[in-house]
């Protein structure tokens, strides 16, 4: 069906159910932010297919909002449609909720999915949209009955992440969330993010690509730890493993039941990840704390023997990029490679380490000014050929039973314009600027975000997103709460919290620079009474020197690049598989000048 | 009267009015920063002079908060009586409200003064402590009927602020506010702060030492235009001029009357500013828009004329300040000169300045470690002798018809340790790491402090109060919104607002430095789609290079250096009134290497 049917059909449902607009969000019942194919409701009606975005259609209107990271690609996927790209925080673009309150009028119903609709969405909104008369009314999704071939819900049988790798039994960490809800005075805890359930309990699954993580939902009591999951991923061997542990293993669709009949004075539970069509079933007698999960706010500080393992997972990763970068930078002067053909030598690599499960996002391979796009993803149909000049970006990551994974490199193929090298070294002082820092304990990330901005402002270029985001441990690329960003968020940063950097240019129509590395925030030392924090680099794959212009950098950047290196060399060295590797990396971890 | 002997009557009074806590804070009516002698009662009661502080004395407790910069002048002053430091924001020390809540029961009583008890700080504190069933009791001083000697409240003329240095009539000025406030659908605007008052009435007054400022309240209606204030302040002058300007004068004792008959709709004002015994007054079918003042966020911007006042201001007060460093240098090898001493040789020379008022705070003159006090003031008990090695620093102001200025130096008078020469350079790269910043329009101070402190936690230290602050037009040296500090505030930097940028390194015992320049936010550039904005130096004082170790700066802060070096010379080389200070001159502002 071409993107103009979709809509013209769409809005027939709409006329049916009386509706003004329809709103079509991206996300699963969980608020997850990568979601199955099956949840790609959004996707399927646009066209637009970033992992970002929001659709709206009314009568004669067809908008479909996304952000910074994907408005190129947005506008090219939505080009030959009736859909018009809204950039979101941009100035001059309305937000959904604006772009309803100026367009629509008293009386009017907007319509939204109440499955994939968070509680805490539906009450803002309706809110809001209550001031001029409009009434959000979540049902039943009017996308379901038009897509013939959705396919179909995810099915993967889930594993037990073992104790080498979790540190603590699942029995431990229900105890600690029990002492965590004790203290708020709740009585039950209902976790909805799947990553969480998934921590929580210590499996992994399969449901979602690049996010070994299973729809579910895990139900604490004083007494209680329930797991619901389509039963038929759970097999014999976790069935015995999670009774040992004390959990009771339900349907998925039991939750609802279970939440209804819920005995219990005070739940805690994220209005922000459950549905509203799962808050409903809620008695009215249960008081609910709506608070970020317990077991968000613990996993995000990695303990030690995730730690541990995450840092060797990092090395091993930092090997198979180092060997890939190596050998393209040799093969792209000898043989004809696209961007598919170069991922797909990195996954091969990658694939064959230790512990390795699947990629931990769809790999960012891009040429030139394919780059500027931040998320941009060859496809067959969309690729460039690599020329030896300019500058390549790879930004990629893998999923192993000991860690995940999210680096980014970009590098010189060949010669360089002076201002692609002075735009990749600014982009360098602005990772420095931030990866060196010490901090107060008590820094939030927001308050440190400057320090990889300014390098680059004093260019007069700013990236418009942030500058790292928190990673989840054998679970989602992106997790919180932690991250770098010029959105405020007041949250310290605490040890053992894992995040990335990842400052970069992008120019449309020339090129996309970023250098993502991979930080766990540590101790550093107390002084006069005052306890400092730091950044403790766990990814070793060296920076393009071809690409650096030293004479921007100041000695103490210099330094911090010489050592960034040397730590490279001693983590890679006895991994690099021939001589020619070994050469490679002694000559680009060997001091600057 | 001893500081105990206060203690005790004061108890006797709480006990006659059945009070289990009684708290003086540091505040007149309009919460001004700095208030006149009148209503100094904290001071009266613990000894502690500092401008900042809150007392509080129960029957067998009594103790003192103030905030880090006032920690060891505190501890000197309230040595010998009862009372205990409560150090602000430090680990370990609970708020005012925590100290009560934790030992207060449920029932008793917490009096505070009804006139110097702002209505909003009234009604957080009454939330807070209604949970524990204690009641805030606002009433009647009970300070007043035991200060004996008590000074009278000020009566100086107010004097007319010319239209060229105010670049707009009142009138003018009344219907911008009025504008504003027909934006918010107010039909009256009530305005507490004595800075305000003076700006939007174009006049300055002699209320406070320091603060050209009047008693006052104002009082907007859609057709009115009230000014309340003592009328033995209002000459005939005066009076023929707000009658020109359609502005009403009453006595200052009529405003609870004013706004008891009020016939308004919705009535514009700060509860953060009124004071709880005025705010009653008001009748209860008016409705209270609580917001900061319409004329507080149109007066942080300098328009044109006040800007190119301001700016000349600097300019003038810039050569009192550097003549006296030259001086002082070169005086401290051949005579004796303690620190009162100095602060006078410097007021002499600004007082000679044109159109020169009063000095906009007292001058913190501090030799060697007393200067690690943040806020100290030598007096004549004590005083400390100026010797030709370490620091010496000055932190000062003026108060001018056409621009307030705030100005802090540090030089050496002599030979410094390696360690005093590192810790300034530490504080010159922490300055001119803000200075320098460019940044997005909508960046915040808060968001921009961080470039401040991390050349300093790089070295593990950091200065335990904001980086800087706004400064106000002929007015409070201490005004905002605008500010630079690591408590969040999402303010948006703009066009045209004074802001001081301060850091410091503070060390006990040893020795304390402070470089503070001033800076009008302005605008920079735009460059693919985005809006620059920077710092414009306004004050022009070399920095003293014998105490600069140039191995610690990068080629970008020598840049800087040398450029505000060069700006200083060209500002001031005219304003040398000898050869010897013009050589002085040249000396410190060539080229640092």
């Amino acid at each position: 069906m071409h993107t103009n049917e979709k809509i013209a059909t769409l809005r027939k449902a709409m006329e049916t159910q009386g509706l003004a607009a329809y709103v079509v969000n991206t996300a699963d019942a969980h608020q997850s932010e990568y979601v199955s194919d099956f949840f790609k409701e959004r996707a399927w009606l646009t066209g637009f297919t970033g992992s970002a975005g929001t659709a709206l259609v009314t009568q004669d209107k067809a908008l479909v909002w996304t952000d910074g990271r994907y408005f190129i690609q947005a506008e090219q996927e939505i080009a030959g449609s009736d859909f018009e790209l809204m950039k979101m925080a941009t100035p001059g673009y309305p937000s959904v909720r604006e772009w309803l309150l100026a367009n629509l009028s008293s009386g009017d119903l907007v319509g939204m999915n109440e499955a994939t609709l968070s509680q805490k969405a539906y009450e803002e909104m309706s809110a809001a949209l209550d001031k001029k008369g409009i009434k959000l009314q979540p049902l039943p999704s009017l996308i379901a009955p038009l897509w013939q071939d959705r396919p179909a819900l995810p099915s993967a049988a889930i594993f037990a992440h073992d104790l080498e790798y979790t540190g603590m039994t699942a029995s431990e960490k229900i105890e600690k969330m029990r002492a965590k809800m004790a203290e708020d005075g709740a009585d039950a805890s209902f976790i909805v993010g799947l990553d969480d359930v998934a921590w929580l309990y210590n499996y992994r699954g399969g449901d979602v690509a690049h996010n070994p993580v299973s729809l579910a939902y895990a139900l604490l009591t004083e007494k209680e730890a329930k797991l619901f999951i389509d039963l038929g991923k759970v097999d014999k061997n976790m069935q015995n493993i999670f009774h040992k542990e004390g959990i009771e293993v339900l349907d998925y669709k039991e939750a609802a039941s279970a939440l209804s009949h819920l005995k219990a004075k005070k739940i805690a539970l994220d209005k922000g990840l459950i549905s509203y069509q799962l808050f409903k079933s809620l008695p009215s007698s249960v008081e609910v704390l709506d608070q970020t999960s317990y077991v968000y706010l613990t996993k995000c500080c990695l303990n030690p023997t995730e730690l541990a393992c995450q840092k060797a997972a990092y090395k091993r990763d930092s090997a198979a990029i180092t060997r890939f970068l190596f050998w393209l930078k040799r093969e792209v002067k000898r043989q004809a490679i696209d961007e598919l053909q170069a991922a797909d030598q990195l996954h091969a690599w990658r694939s064959q380490g230790d512990k390795f499960l699947e990629e931990s996002f769809g790999s960012i391979s891009a040429y030139g000014p394919n780059a500027a796009m931040m998320h941009y993803a060859p496809s067959a149909d969309h690729k460039a050929q690599l020329e030896a000049k300019s500058f390549y970006l790879i930004d990629s990551g893998g999923q192993y039973l000991d860690g995940t994974t999210d680096i980014t490199r970009t590098i010189a193929l060949g010669p360089l314009s002076a201002e692609e090298k002075t735009d990749f070294t600014l982009t360098l002082k602005s990772h420095i600027g931030l990866a060196s820092a010490k901090f107060l304990e008590g820094t939030s990330g927001y308050y440190l975000d400057c320090l990889a901005r300014q390098p680059l402002w004093q260019h007069y270029m700013d990236y418009k997103c942030g500058t790292g985001h928190g990673v989840g441990y054998v679970a989602g690329v992106h997790e919180g709460p932690q991250r770098f960003s010029k959105v405020y968020n007041p949250l310290p940063l605490q040890e053992g919290m894992h995040i990335t950097i990842e400052p970069g240019v992008y120019k449309e129509g020339k090129h996309g620079i970023r250098l993502e590395n991979d930080y766990v925030v540590s101790f550093d030392r107390e002084f006069m009474g005052d306890r400092f924090l730091q950044l403790e680099v766990m990814s070793f794959v060296p920076l393009d020197r071809d690409a650096i212009d030293p004479s921007l950098l100041t000695t103490q950047e210099i330094a911090w690049l010489d050592q960034y290196h040397q730590q490279c060399y001693e983590v890679l060295i006895d991994q690099m598989t021939t001589d020619e590797e070994r050469a490679d990396l002694k000559k680009a971890c060997a001091p600057l000048l």
